[in-house]
């Protein structure tokens, strides 16, 4: 059992390629980083429950249903709160990014407070624990909740794995991500992050990498690494997720991991085609889990969570729903998208 | 030129009668009293500024756009705060109700304050003032801001209008509507309610009226007009909106105005095919200050009111658009809905 | 084999009760009085070619493949001209009525010159010629055209049948209906009006009929029919629609036939909640050639009409797809909509 | 716990009131008799488990991720067959009937085999075992495992439910409703039907009463129910539903229930508006057992069995999601349909 | 006048790249080999009639129009059956191919039996019959029907092709390809296939193509197509269309065409962004049958079926709409895409 | 204050990259080569009027209203006419060219006269003219209306800009293009035109292009500027965008601007997954208003035009909505497209 906590938030997405001036309907999904990654897990066949709280009304129940459809267990969410975040997003092309607007202040997990989830309870059975950089990034509160989530859970001997996710327009009350996310990552077995959450959150720099410019380096990640393991010994494994960003419609996609002693490299996918990449991090962060658990090789878990992600580009909403089978004939090698029938 | 003062929020709707549950796609517009009243009476060729606060992104700059589309003035409309206020609404048929979800808390204009409004230049060639019950509802600064308005304005000699429009969720900031709206109602010139808002608002109660069930006697209001008269002597013209709700998908709909001395009946209108009824009690109000604006007779801005809103019941969102034309042809008396071709 | 002639319109309508100004999308079809027949007709297997003239472009090729698909011969379409009619549509319901917008001027049928039609080779193999009033009142050319027709047809010993079909909006090319309808419906065998057109086409005028109220006197086209019977001898039929208006949403819908003796009433249905009454007449007239041509009784010939037309009121779109097993149902008194499964 | 079993179909539904040839998209859902009870006590609260077989491919998953979202167990469902049955729906109107094509024959369901459902462990838990007359009709097999599943649940104590539900385009396999449906209600403690499903199943015929006109009398069906309650002396209720149809878009509804001595009579709906009747006898069913199990009281139960099923009918699609509370609300004659807000 | 014959499915596509459990609605167009060359001919302007067995319900109407529409001649298509096959389909994107699920099983056309088609009748006035590979798949009597057309077609000195068309999911009744096809391709003039087909279908095995890279030397089909001839001498040619998918987004697409000498090699289109490459076959197919009804040269008739293929890659639904002008515009080298206006 | 002055129509869309003879709808928005200017000005900030003939009904009251929601004046605008000019579109994909089916025949501004404008009152507060070289193509009355306009223009010293934009299919009321445009162009300070319209409209031929192989040499443009500057010594700047077609999905973007002295390049852009193409070249022209009026370099708005046209090719619909904040980032070399958050 798998368990993950976080905020999901109601997603307003205007249709196909229209900005937010032109929209007349809104796309609704729910997605939220750690939700997502407990619908990929489910999707693979882990059992997994997602804790969160969320208002008592038609909103949190429509949610609530969908997690249920995707098989994600609810029984430890919370209800209560005033409101349920939002995010709306429209889908840039080419030289046009994706934009999003967040409408999450205030919302029911922003205001959880100490005492409210029963973490022994919710352990019960558990042997993995998932928490991102989002939610100490909403509220202090929030922030308290993770630390004692991690705490717990560490006791218990559960496997703590953390997506750093670094997000600037959050950490708006009063503390910065470098003050805070330390000692929470200080409790975690294994971390991944992106290119840039490294330095944002943790004030570790990845040197010669131009982000701007799109080109990326991946041996540049092995001192990185290197650095997070040396800071936080608990972890054993830190991971890096290597986006090159061509343009809005066109990533190449790759990842790295590192095991304390080797810097496993994934074979780069070109999404040449993007559907949806929101959610993109997430899904790599579940295929991660999923191919811990279940592979014997670091490397194939690597190669999994990439080809899992991979996937995930050309999925519309957050959420990977992307099959085992699919993902492991990439795995083989096999991107020629053949009609299956 | 008319002023109105208010909340405009984002309306989602399910589609058709899909319930919350159902939904994967909101119709997105924009509604709230007090802009739907500037909508309406640009419509009708009245010029009128809207004054407002908005959240400086996206959305916000969205809903300008849909306010200068219907020809409404925004240059008074502030920019700022933290988010823009939504709600959610499904369909109901029959016997099933519609049913309102708000997400208004917070909103940028709940943290409007003191002195951001400039009055005495927003008045600057004004000559009415429109205000509802919902704003001083939302916060104790929202209602400071409605109370400096309509001082300011009944100084410079603008015609202020109130509808009542008690809204039960609301009120929650420490504050009865008892306790706050008689001071502002003070100020008022018409004063425009339906069946419950006298009672809710002022503790003015109708006798004899039996809403549960429907029925409705119009001549019971007199009493209240005149007691509101009593109670508050600026007051020129007391108005009620008659609503008798047979069913979600068929209300019969009227009104009575009270002049200080005769109660006019306007005819009352059979809605058998409700199209959408947010926004009906907003409609009558935008067409009785057309009317009084307009016509010389109480007694057929009255009917003009009845009309409009009656018309406002066929249109989908919040605001009414028929024409000068459409509820004159009513006035004189052709329900037909035969073909204009 | 059914010989129609006229003009096919794009038909261009705003998504459920949308008002023009609401709309972001159009449902397209396509329909006009003279096609309308043809298809009803073809639907009901009777062959049936439609005559017109379209513009040689994919807008042109479009409606020829809806024609096609209703199994409307085509064969004798022409293609020309420099434009394809149009009408927007915005429905309305209950008080608010719908509105049609028409953009068909010097359209591709109303440049059509003399000759241009083979009306002896259209005619090889048919029994029946239908024209309606649309057509001469479209421009000079289209009168000749039809005069033409209907000389030659009525030559041919084939039925000829009219809808008077007055269209005030049209009639702006110098001549009025009244000036040009005479001399076109004395070639009729079988003449079909509603309550206003034969005052309208032939300035003959109904007495006693308070057409604005929607109180209608159906003895009262008595003499109306007897009339036009007496000014138009080949006529041997007189049909006319009656129709009360209610509302947008709810008409009452019967018909009378004279045969020169007797006047026929057909039971009057009660459409209670219409879903689109354009082309209710049309479906009314494809109804009554087919009853002429299959019931021995002008009786049976006119229930089959009116309970043909009542079920197009249930239909999107201009065409009537209701078949002959649904309208023989109505004819036996069933109107009680049980699911058929 | 609450056990159903039957068929699941694909539901697919032309959007508004297209006719099937209009087309060009469906509406998917799901729905079949005794899966929309399960889906209906679940919203109610109730834990249920559907029993079913479905084919092994992405149809039968997104089925099952539709079971899941309304909470309904799917534990003990089948993989399996070949096909997924499914149903085509177009939406009458007025004097138009609704329009069912079945595409049912060879599903999964219906090749089902003696000894696929472990009953003795799926009725571990359980306290009542509903099917309907739809399962034995598919094919032999199915109408054998029926038998099994009613006997097994007598014999273990549970409460046995039946809906007559009688389907004249299904029986096909070579026997008839009546040779086959006596010995499985036989079994039954509960037996609900409509006004036809006794005579058609059991032989069993109710007098006075003309179903064509739509004029129903509640008091015969004493009679039946008496018949009902003499032949199966199990029976210790019979319930029948009471709908007069109006039209397509119009009905009125009631039921009545007989418990040996008293037959109560439901208040009776006026559905001026239907938005869609389909699954409005399962709603009735879920309703009553509901109601069996939380009031004291027959007649409340058949109450809220009543108002659950008149609410179905405002509701898209086969499931019926209306609340308890909106149940309630109708029980206590607000049938006003007052905005929620 | 072209005679094909085979199945005609409901094709119900999830929007856009929406996975099967995403989908709430399904685009319904209609589709199978057979119909697609048929609509494409007839699009081009050649006469053509195909042949089929529909169920007689509603959903075998739609399609008929929809045949129809496209001026597809039906008087030989037979009416019977229980049901219609379907297939779903879920569009891929990049590294995630397309899905189809079949639920064709015990469609109308699988349970055709012999005598049932008059082809004599069926093959008055035509010079060519097309069949595919799918529809002996079917079922033992469809390849016994198969046989009997090609015999008689034979025998009446008609052109007989065949796309050899191999799907493995089909050919289950208890025979394989390799024991049916032969005997079929006997009677062929014209024999097409893809890289896999002529080894699946016949045994023949292309070697050194490495099919799962993507990577196709065209050189080596020489050998194919010799054997061929060599097996079936009545070919008179032997063409094969050469895709490499780069993804499901990104394909190349060409075809050889060998006459017994030369192998003609058409120029390989880049497809950048395909839209729909359902019916890619079928197309070509089409395009080569008008090209060598049409011209004189082979290689101009494997270039239009090239070139017209590419375009159906752009083309939403199984049917290719592309016109010839737009066509022959490619063959002339213009890939180019420039704004028509 | 700019001015622009020409015709809006209805445009019509299939959607997606559906056919016409798919459509059963079409996506309403409106556009036309000077209004888009406009739209795009005032969307930068810039005030803006547009100068037009509109017919005095609901569609030219829908599109009153779509131009002031985008903040453009419209009190210069004249109603009256007969029709709304509309265009069709369907959009390609790869190889296949959208494609625009004009019906602008008749339209109001095809009739305009003499005197209708009153343009000294339209340019007091103006200091910039626009109009391309659509409006004189209109009619012989539009282009005397152009030709008042740019004298009055000059005469008061505004600066006159003009974009050729050959059309060939309009021209056709007697006159050529070359007859009619130099006078115009004459009194021009700012020429724009792409790499056919100083051809088309003037007789001057670049050389050494090859247009149809997509491949361009910008530096080939700086004759045809020298001569352009030659004959229209009024003339301070030439720029001619620089489309390169590799596909309808596909293309290159740039611009060249010779001032007389040097021709300044842009940056070439690379469009691989094009939106929506119409639009790209007043987008260009509204980028270079734009930049002129507000950098002190002509290369910078050179940049600022290409980029700002560029983002056009990624947005649905005529309008160009990038603001200015995403064009700079662009200037800046930022095409990464990632996710703004």
């Amino acid at each position: 059992m798998v368990i993950t906590f976080g905020e999901i938030m109601m997603r307003l997405a205007t249709p196909e390629y229209q900005r937010f001036s032109q929209a007349k309907n809104f796309e609704l999904s729910f997605g939220g980083g750690e939700a997502n990654v407990a619908v990929s897990l489910s999707n693979f066949g882990i059992p997994v429950e997602f804790v969160s709280r969320l208002p008592d009304n038609d909103i949190g129940n429509a949610c609530l249903m969908e997690l249920n459809r995707h098989g994600v267990g609810t029984q430890h969410i919370l209800r209560g709160g005033k409101r349920f975040g939002i995010y709306f997003i429209e889908k840039g092309a080419v030289g046009r990014a994706s934009k999003v607007v967040y409408d999450r202040t205030h919302s029911a997990i922003s205001e959880i407070e100490k005492g409210m989830v029963d973490w022994d309870n919710v352990f019960k059975n558990a042997s993995w624990f998932h928490w991102t950089g989002i939610t100490p990034a909403i509220s202090q509160n929030a922030a308290d909740i993770c630390h004692e989530a991690i705490s717990i859970a560490s006791k218990k001997g559960l496997t703590v794995s953390c997506d750093l996710n670094y997000r600037k327009k959050l950490w708006n009350y009063g503390k910065t991500a470098q003050e805070v996310m330390p000692k929470l990552v200080a409790g975690c077995d294994i971390i991944l992050g992106n290119e840039e959450d490294a330095e944002k959150s943790l004030g570790i720099k990845p040197k010669e990498v131009e982000v701007e410019t799109g080109k990326i380096k991946s041996d540049a990640y092995l001192a990185v690494s290197e650095e997070i393991m040396a800071r936080f010994p608990k972890a054993k494994k830190v991971i890096t997720t290597l986006r090159t960003s061509i343009s809005a419609s066109h990533n190449k996609w790759s990842g790295v991991l590192y095991d304390g002693e080797i810097l496993h490299q994934a074979p780069e996918y070109d999404i040449t085609h993007i559907v949806d990449r929101v959610g993109g991090g997430d899904s790599f962060m579940a295929g991660l889990i999923y191919g811990l658990m279940t592979y014997k090789d670091d490397k194939e878990a690597l190669n999994f969570a990439t080809a899992a992600s991979f996937l995930k580009h050309t999925i519309h909403g957050d959420f990977n729903l992307a099959t085992i089978e699919e993902v492991e004939k990439l795995m083989r090698g096999d991107t020629s998208g053949r009609v299956s029938r």
